[in-house]
């Protein structure tokens, strides 16, 4: 058996270690220089070097640039190597021709990491490609980090510095964001000042030429600047890295990311149902769910999560008590909280007993708390305090609309005491109105207690957060069982695929291949001549299903090629010959190997279980309802192999057909075991054949508890070398 | 036959154009009474007083309170009788008590429609029901309109007049707006001057003691001030009226829903698998579709799709073009618009050609339009206005983010020339960031653009207005068709069940009805003994079905109530007291009327069609995927009846059967006429007879094209009288 984190990942030249070292000096570094330093205002060179003077760096600049001179009060170096002093990192603006000597000479200078905001690389097609190949080359032989080529730089408030042409420094916060558009940055960080929103570290991705998202999930991991971590990205570099680096930190900090863009996958081929029924993104769904990445829907709701999260401790539970002083947006609350999956608070009777002492007589004292349009700023406290008081109750979220005798700031005052009393459960304040709102607002913002406009966001905001705990705490040190298998068989049927230049397997072959793994098959024989078929189907026993044997034929039944339930020697005969005939008849051209001849399998629940090829993260398993049902309902569930146990159990749990396994009035349980072991040795199957791009078994029939699977029909697919 | 609109409605005493005239009155009264008018700051009646005298009214205003005096220089009257002129108008603001006399003087003195704010009514219980239902009485004795009680009030913007106690008076706009939450009115009143959003009417439903939510759509409906109606609500009065009235007014105006709060529905006896199926809101979510009103997931989303629709035509169709000066956010508008249902156009052949002469070599001239980072003012206009011009576009969503070149004031100054050029296609701006796009956002708002922040908002908005001219365009004059039934049979079977004090039919019962309706079932007699059991079996045909027949037995199978496949007498004989046997053990108190015999059915593709009662809408049909697939599939759609064929098909459309049934690889299609047969037949039958408050078929077999449906097991639930 073998851990998870033990499968280990090409990280080039330079070790997952130095890479870590190389992002410490990148984010804390003694010394920067800019190379290209311009004094011309207008150009990326000069906003850089302004940048960096003004964010109140307190190491040594180093503006570069052959002209020399004075820039900004600081002495022009003509080139790296003129520094006397050490150089930490280097801004690298000038133009891509002349960015691969430079970084040899960074090299040679000892400079430890790189920010190449330099474009005309990967972006621009196979030339910059090239360049690009041979940049990170130089890197790597001088253990040099890149980040960039193509991006807008980095930020550290912490250190501070601003390393970026970015027009404006973003707040200090506990916010991580990086992101793989440098546009997208440059607006989001325009919109975060005037949001009040702070980031701890604000980094552009660019071309990911060497340091990739995942390199800096890790070291946002370790910053203690950072305590979440927001991601904007369109693809991952390599998707176990990616998962591993997420599994290490999502325990410690959330990660929520927003993925957008079609991805490469999504021109798969779709020859097989499992291939078909994942989606281009299916893949990076499935990811983050198994290593606890959050997937938000759009960027705003990111930051209303991180904006919650900043103030507030992580709720330990999905209980919330509302507080409001009108019913309408106490309902439109709850109703938000069942959509998301927070419950309403059973307030605990010492509560509500409380409530209905202090309260009017009409106010309503079960959750949600209406303490009427007439409620005082003392009421709130009374609501709010008892609730958070309350061991029921998760977090609270207190709604306050502009009523006749409302006190709106007196009131946003009063909760920002409360919370000082009760600093550990969090407290949301949704304050519904417009001008009459923006000072109570400020009130409580600066009261740490996060404000929003509408409550639908505030909920949904909660909701992240809970949800992350969720996905926090699901995330455990589990093996991957490793099951007594016949690789050496497998290997070798492979390789006679091969040598016979096919890429889709036989039935004969594929099935004996699931054999060889311990999945309970119906066994297959392939048949050249009728006579041979009869003395197949008398091993077997009858009755028998013949079929026919052909690489070119995928849809058998299409064209006459299946016959079932065959029970004597003078029916096989009968079948074979039909077989061959329509065949020959349909597709004259087809390749022909023979008759398969299977063993009929006792009719069981139709199940289908499949695995295909993820660009990014590898192979990729189906588990759902067979059958005819398979393209209809859809009712299908997917995870990444490896697998654990856990991790097939809950494949299982997350379809419809899974609670049906489980056994219904008048029915007896199926086998879910048998199922979990299959799904386990397909996922070590998969995990120990690269060459295997596509797997069906549909269907594979599940009996009663204890009677185990078969599986009916296996398919399998290699890909070219 | 009938259409629709033929079914009628029972509006008590005051009809649906008495109650149109009085709200023609209510809009636009020329004199209004406040009656409770104070002078004493803080007292409702002096704000509404104040707000009407503010807010610009033409008319005459009467101020009432028996202290007589003046209020803001306005002669007090004692009394509305001491008024000599007419009143259109009067607006209550006095202690529920005394509300009573007050309606009675009103009459007395031919006041045409009555705001009623004061609380104190139903909300409180028992004894204000009571108040409030000999309100209502009055009032319908002296043909006067009723708003309220317990509400804000009114305003009308074009009037003007504020008839409220609101704080502060909205912008004049095209948005008429109906809210059952008071509070939540105030909050977004507040809120939408902030905004800058504009109202024709604001109106508080309050209890909706008289006027209710549907008389109010078709006052919006046909006031011209009003272009797009947005209601909040928590339930409707009245199911088929509030779809009568939205049916009516769809076609030319867009009605956008925020409902909240779980039904009453929810407390329905889930006895019926349909029953059990059908969620507390499901009726709702029907009601919506079949009658065009969209239902928004947020107040917030609302009012994005408000403000879109104010400034913009409606989009044509779901083609959008997009520009923008960076790939990321372009990236997040294509996944957004592929989310919600909108199309990424494909650009004419002439816009790709005028794009690629007219922008630099590096730009992306397919959609999304990526204009690069350097994108000046003159460029988005080429683009823009392309693709305004493009007729394969039916909007055009432009995205700015500020980058290093970006002009973003001149930008939006130059889109709104674009727009004037182009005023017919929405053209809606995302202009990313913060500080720097105020003024912008200013520019782009002044001259009718709408601009958001991200692009998720924008592309919902648009997708919404879009999906908006789907749901009208479905809106078809049609009639609900009317086949020949025995109704006479169907009204005696129900009187005996009534005589032997049964809620429940027995399964005879049930098929005879489902027969005397033309639904072709499975033909089922009662046995009171083994012999008639044999006699029967004989008449029907073997093989037949035993079943226990007792009112008290719900889940027959449970109790070994079932044997099927009973080829001989003998069978029978043994069946039928092996039944009686295990109904005695297991229930020893049911009654038992004997053992139903029943024609077995040839299997087909199990189906369930049914239909439960929602409290505000009536018979709720349901159609899905029958047998022990029902609960775990849930693959289940639901319609209100009575329904004409289009719904029929819509409904069976809208399930994942529905499309297997008609036919695929390797399967003859269904025959799915047959379906819809029933379907409308249950539907004419549920319409009929009030009393059946629940109905399963399940499971009805439905064979290949031209063979038709057979309802294998009916069971029918009656109310009380």
């Amino acid at each position: 058996m073998q851990t998870r984190r033990a499968t280990q990942t090409n990280l080039g030249q330079c070790s997952i270690l130095d890479r870590q070292k190389g992002i410490d000096v990148l984010f804390n570094p003694r010394s920067i220089a800019v190379i290209g330093a311009s004094a011309t205002k207008g150009k990326l060179g000069n906003d850089v070097l302004r940048n960096l003077v003004e964010s109140g760096f307190k190491g040594r600049i180093y503006p570069i640039n052959p002209r020399g001179g004075e820039i900004f009060g600081l002495k022009v170096f003509r080139s790296i190597s003129d520094i006397a002093n050490d150089v930490d990192v280097a801004i690298i603006v000038i133009p891509a021709d002349y960015v691969l000597s430079t970084v040899e000479a960074c090299g040679k200078k000892g400079v430890r990491a790189l920010v190449i905001i330099s474009a005309g690389f990967k972006e621009i097609g196979h030339e910059g490609q090239e360049l690009e190949k041979k940049l990170v080359e130089i890197a790597d032989s001088y253990e040099m980090v890149i980040q960039g080529p193509n991006c807008l730089g980095i930020i550290n408030t912490n250190a501070p510095y601003n390393g970026s042409f970015s027009a404006g420094t973003p707040r200090k916060g506990r916010i991580a964001f990086a992101s793989q558009s440098g546009a997208l940055m440059t607006g989001i960080l325009d919109w975060s000042l005037m949001e009040k929103i702070g980031f701890s570290k604000f980094v552009s991705l660019g071309n990911k030429a060497q340091l990739d998202e995942a390199d800096f999930i890790d070291a946002f991991g370790r910053d203690p600047d950072s305590a979440f971590i927001l991601l904007y990205i369109e693809s991952v570099v390599d998707g176990r890295k990616f998962m591993e680096a997420c599994r290490r930190v999502v325990p410690d900090k959330p990660i929520f990311v927003v993925k957008s863009g079609v991805s490469v996958a999504g021109a798969r081929a779709a020859s097989s149902h499992t291939g078909s029924l994942a989606g281009s993104d299916t893949a990076y769904d499935v990811a983050f769910k198994q290593c606890g990445v959050r997937r938000a829907s759009s960027m705003a709701s990111l930051f209303d999560v991180a904006s919650v999260y900043d103030d507030m401790h992580l709720p330990s539970g999905n209980r919330v008590a509302i507080v409001t002083n009108a019913g309408g947006p106490g309902i439109i609350t709850t109703d938000a909280c069942e959509a998301s999956g927070l419950e309403i608070a059973h307030l605990s009777s010492e509560t509500i007993q409380f409530l209905k002492e202090s309260l009017p007589p009409a106010a309503s004292v079960y959750n949600p708390i209406d303490a009427l349009g007439t409620a005082q700023p003392e009421e709130y406290a009374l609501c709010v305090e008892a609730s958070l008081r309350d061991e029921n109750v998760d977090s609270v979220l207190v709604l306050l609309t502009p009523q006749a005798m409302t006190k709106e700031t007196e009131t946003a005052q009063i909760l920002v005491d409360s919370h000082k009393k009760y600093p550990n459960k969090p407290l949301i304040a949704v304050f519904m109105g417009g001008n009459s709102m923006v000072y109570p607002r400020i009130v409580l913002t600066e009261g740490g207690i996060p404000v929003f406009d509408f409550p639908e966001r505030a909920v949904h905001a909660i909701a992240e957060l809970y949800h992350y705990t969720v996905s926090r705490d699901s995330l455990k040190e589990e093996l991957i069982p490793t099951f007594k298998v016949d690789k050496k068989k497998t290997t070798e049927i492979i390789e006679n695929v091969r040598k016979d230049s096919r890429r889709v397997l036989l039935g004969s072959e594929a099935h004996s291949i699931a054999e060889a793994y311990g999945i309970p098959v119906a066994r297959i024989r392939l048949a050249t001549s009728s006579e041979e078929a009869i003395l197949l189907a008398e091993e077997l026993g009858y009755p028998v299903v013949l079929k026919i044997a052909s690489p070119d034929i995928i849809h058998k039944s299409d064209v006459g090629g299946i016959r079932v339930g065959l029970e004597t020697p003078e029916a096989v005969k009968a079948a074979f010959l039909e077989i061959l005939n329509n065949a020959k008849t349909h597709m004259p051209n087809a390749i022909i190997y023979g008759v398969d001849v299977q063993e009929m399998a006792e009719k069981g629940k139709e199940l289908i279980i499949g695995c295909s090829k993820d660009v990014q993260f590898g192979p990729l398993v189906m588990f759902g309802a067979g059958g005819i049902f398979v393209n209809f309902l859809k009712d299908v569930a997917f995870r990444l192999a490896p697998m654990t146990r856990s991790d097939a159990q809950a494949l299982i749990s997350e379809t419809k057909i899974g609670s049906l396994l489980k056994g219904v009035r008048g029915e007896s349980p199926s086998d879910i075991d048998a199922i979990e072991d299959t799904i386990l040795r397909i996922s070590q199957l998969v995990t120990d054949f690269d060459e295997i791009v596509e797997l069906d078994i549909n269907p594979a029939f599940v009996y009663e508890k204890g009677k185990g699977v078969s599986a009916v029909d296996v398919k399998i697919t290699i890909g070219g070398r």
